[in-house]
């Protein structure tokens, strides 16, 4: 076992399995509930800043999907905005060819475009996302 | 060989693999230039979302504070939240006690409330920060 003693590391350790180095990254923020409906597979929603209407007008949420995991096809009235924090995934716009997305991707996603965004086959991934001007409306 | 030695440290990890050594950082996003003005200290502001009126009426922001360093007293005519990713950092709202951020916490910040945010003094701190409502108006 090599680990970091670091108390403060987002990415803290390192295992010897089986003779292979393996590497895992903490979470920023824990894991929040399942989610099933509008997702193709398992996707865990934390909600960060639930909608607070005339005052934020904007809310704020960490989706953990699981391999191979993918939300259907949609819109957001106001727009929304995708901050990649771990593993591989792809975002889609209708018409699009797929975009690959790893941590520090950042996707703007216009109101009214049709989209869809999720994990990689063989990888989790997970973002934080951000839905503006609330006042306008949700997601379709 | 895995090793961090630095609380406030960006690259977090190094590893030996096939005799070469390889170093990742913990950071998501690559850090911005340098800011100084509003600030005591140095930091680093990385803009992920420019202000686009009338499409996201919303701006995102990566900050990674030196330790010690702070913004000054100021407020968000459309409120702010802070996302917070890395290290020890503090929040003061006008008349009350200065709160310790850590990673994963999250802070709303209402519009016209006068605060300031940054690291510890001995520990660096990184927050993704989120400006909503921007129609509304700018920092004061």
């Amino acid at each position: 076992m090599i680990a970091c003693h670091d108390s403060s590391c987002q990415v803290i350790y390192v295992s010897r399995m089986k003779g292979m180095l393996r590497m895992e990254s903490n979470q920023i923020f824990e894991k929040g509930g399942k989610a099933s409906e509008n997702f193709t597979g398992t996707a865990y929603v934390k909600m960060l800043v639930p909608d607070k209407k005339g005052v934020y007008n904007c809310q704020v949420y960490d989706v953990f999907f699981e391999p191979g995991c993918r939300n259907d096809w949609h819109t957001h009235e106001g727009g929304q905005l995708l901050l990649c924090t771990h593993g591989i995934g792809y975002y889609q716009e209708e018409g699009k060819l797929a975009r690959r997305l790893e941590k520090g991707d950042v996707v703007e996603i216009p109101p009214h475009v049709e989209h869809w965004h999720g994990a990689a086959p063989n990888s989790a991934f997970s973002h934080i996302g951000i839905s503006p001007n609330t006042q306008k409306g949700g997601t379709q």
